[in-house]
């Protein structure tokens, strides 16, 4: 017997068991019911860690079993069960011996949950993680040491959540859905939540919505790539966001394989002049409450932002993230509803209840509708069963207004907390974008600045800001501090202790 | 006042109230407090709906509110709210009118949930909805008319979801999840879930299951989209996926702009010379239970494909679809175990708890980690958080294995009722793969045939089959019916009576 004819056969004569097969000990002192899987798995791993390598020959079942005490019966069901599996290998007369099949894994993974997608162009001056409108939270206060009070926006109050309510419906949704509603999911979404949502955003925000035109999804964000990769598959190779607007909106687009063009916004909304010139033929907006600036589009630019899709036969991605929260009048309707064929309507209930749920929805033009369910089909079969009977449910039952009600008065008061606070500890300061929603823009006077040694103070002193940079291009030559800031999140003292840390650490500079 | 000079602006004169406005008499009826909404509401439907045109002139507020027996205020409200919005135009010292920015939507959507992506080559004469091992479900019995028993494969018996456990895993979850866990998650998925996965998935299937290289995904399905585009972003551009096999796994590569190859599936697993010569670099397996045969890969062919994908540099995608249901002996290891660094493992409690519940897992080589990471962050942000808590609390209690032990001794005997009846009703009938799983492959007789007109006959008399023939291209030319026959979602008297049924619409024409 020569090594060259049997390369894969191990020609080494009887192994040492007290060396090689102590680590086996441990499995045999198993207790008698697990011994065997013991045995197994501390076996699997000898072969795994290279503790016994390639062409070693195992002990006969006799012998091994002998060895360590236990029934002969155990170690040969051992050799054939990882025989099997492809760890060891035998042969009748040879015995059994480790193959060479197994590998140990390498490294350790680098921890980074979100590496960055390249592709988002013109968005010089980017950094940190940006607060988008509906598709992207901010690193809560954990996620930077030391943070005290955490400004940045993007998140509602978690304290909020309604878990009463919230498991009320679960438990009726759990005693009442039908054996089959556990299947395989429709992937436009559940039929009921499909009704519920519709009547819902009829009413709520105006917008034209067909429960057969309605597509529920994972959040705005989904939406996002849905429409980015039926959009590039039909040819469009660029998509416009909002300067200033949300970065990530341009990194889920780029997802895509679209490339990304800022356009500028002004106090009305889009421009229609920059628009029309960039080629582009379709567009993220946030017409209802502009992120970051809180504007809402005026009639004029709603009308020519529909007129500018009508004409290079484009679509306009409505992102409603937070059109349910103003507080000085009736919400603005929604873009949608004044065409609901170029318009592509998207919501979640991530700034309404919490982003954690991954709940979504989208209204689809009909020219997109089909391509935009098998996107999602294939992306993930469907949002989860459950979850949607329980929005449905909770939204049926009126939990859902009932909630944004709530809500809503908190966030109102916070907001005023923080418009005091801040404009009695810098005078001076001018806000906007209060009319709506979970965050403020604050104008802090120069004399304050710069944005970048303010903001780096403030983060010294536990404040975590996000200035309005961030969130685009374009630069105002007046030197003032602008910071887009989250209230929602925070409790009226939080605020408080964020602002008076903030006017220890920044204010102070600013009067001297 | 020419009309050149005003194209966007009425020209109209007074319009006539008793006409034009009798579609607000009805909002003007509405209770007192939700009279201005109500308002509104009728308004803008008429302009979407095209009852009222661009360009009509409305009655001055103070002439509406005396004609509709309103309070002035409520019409102005009403002007200035759908002026913001877009649909009306105003003009100090002109009035309001219907503006042009309007439009209705068209027809309806057509109603097919699930249109087929295109690019699957070399599937001929695969037709329908194929049952896919992790990947697709099957239609329910409502969806064909007339089916009283359905055979097609690829769900578990929803009847048995432990609602109850599940309830109280889901009180628990509610009571005790900290605020900021509802929070954007993290795209890998909660880490209480990732450590409760691993650990389970290292005691049950024998993968080397790091937390860190577990992501949490929604399933089969979007685990092959997620690894789908990372290869191809890599320049991969043809997949592999076993014939037989699950043309589902096909159309999701296609729709990551993959081609699709089929490659020869025998006794023993993949056939080395064919995925050797196919060029291609990743092949989708099932090598604990081939689905649809039911055999598992020898071990030599386990060795056979890790060397393959060495020398090629690729990946192995392992889906692991029913792994935990295996009648006769312990369940064959993970493919993933021998080589962590070429199997990207994946699998879901489709099988094992219910397809609608959409979460699954997937452990990744290191290389590909953090673009599969940063794949699923763009669709979808990641999975529902609280669903990802009850899962983790679910497997951590215990539930999941005593959930698991109850089906396979429910599934165990509906093989068996299965095996037995059908047998007796067509003697000469084989089966096989029936080692595992939630279906078998029953071989009918040729006198029986031929397939297209045996499953014809089923279907008339309520009888839902699918012929192997539908899952793949290779087609034997013994004559003999070839069926993948689903037991698990049966009840015991539900197989009886379809395999009666069967009898009488088959089984005489064979004996004739």
């Amino acid at each position: 017997m020569t090594s060259s004819g049997t390369t894969s056969h191990p020609a080494g004569g009887r192994p040492e068991p007290s060396a090689a097969w102590e680590l086996l000990v441990t499995a045999a002192g198993a207790p008698a019911r697990g011994r065997g899987r013991a045995l197994q798995e501390a076996l699997r791993d000898a072969v795994r860690s290279g503790r016994l390598t390639a062409g070693t020959r195992l002990p006969s079942s006799r012998e091994l079993a002998t060895d360590l005490g236990v029934s002969r019966g155990l170690v040969t069901e051992a050799y054939e069960q990882l025989t099997a599996e492809g760890y060891l290998r035998s042969d009748r007369g040879s015995g059994t011996w480790v193959g060479e099949t197994a590998r140990a894994a390498t490294g350790r993974t680098v921890r980074d949950p979100a590496p960055r997608a390249p592709g988002v162009t013109g968005a010089s001056g980017v950094t940190g993680t940006p607060g988008a409108p509906g598709v992207a939270g901010v690193a809560g206060a954990s996620g930077v040491a030391g943070v005290q009070v955490d400004f940045r926006p993007g998140t509602p109050d978690l304290a909020l959540f309604p878990r009463a309510a919230w498991a009320a419906a679960q438990r009726s949704v759990l005693s009442t859905l039908p054996h089959r509603a556990l299947g395989y999911p429709d992937p436009r979404g559940l039929p009921e939540l499909r009704s519920a949502l519709a009547a819902m955003l009829a009413r709520r925000r105006g917008v034209v919505a067909d429960p057969e035109r309605l597509v529920v999804c994972s959040g705005v964000a989904q939406a996002s790539t849905l429409l980015g990769f039926v959009l590039r598959a039909r040819g469009m190779r660029t998509v416009g966001i909002e300067d200033p607007g949300s970065p990530e909106h341009g990194r889920l687009f780029a997802s895509t394989d679209m490339d990304v063009r800022w356009l500028p916004v002004d106090e009305e909304g889009l421009l229609p002049g920059p628009l029309a010139a960039s080629g582009v033929r379709v567009v993220v907006t946030t017409p209802s409450h502009q992120f970051p600036t809180g504007i809402a589009y005026s009639a004029g630019r709603r009308a020519a932002l529909l007129d500018w899709a009508r004409t290079v036969d484009g679509y306009v991605l409505e992102d409603d993230y937070d059109g349910d929260f103003r507080y000085d009048r009736a919400p603005v309707g929604a873009l949608q509803g004044l065409d609901p064929e170029r318009v592509v309507y998207t919501g979640s209930v991530s700034k309404s209840l919490a982003p954690g749920l991954r709940l979504g929805w989208m209204l689809v033009p009909r020219e997109l509708h089909a391509e935009v369910v098998e996107r999602k089909r294939t992306m993930d079969l469907g949002n989860p069963a459950l979850d949607q009977a329980l929005l449905a449910e909770f939204v049926t039952r009126g939990a859902y207004d009932r909630h944004l009600r709530r809500c809503r008065r908190a966030y109102r008061e916070r907001r005023d907390v923080l418009v005091a606070a801040l404009t009695g500890a810098f005078p001076g300061t001018t806000v906007s974008g209060i009319a709506a929603g979970l965050h403020i823009i604050a104008r802090v006077e120069p004399r304050h600045g710069p944005t970048a040694r303010f903001v780096e103070r403030a983060a010294a002193a536990g404040v975590a800001l996000r200035p309005l940079e961030e969130f685009g291009t374009s630069r105002q030559a007046d030197g003032a501090v602008r910071l887009v800031l989250g209230h929602a999140h925070l409790t009226p003292s939080a605020i408080a202790r964020g602002v008076r840390l903030l006017a220890d650490a920044c204010g102070r500079h600013g009067e001297g």
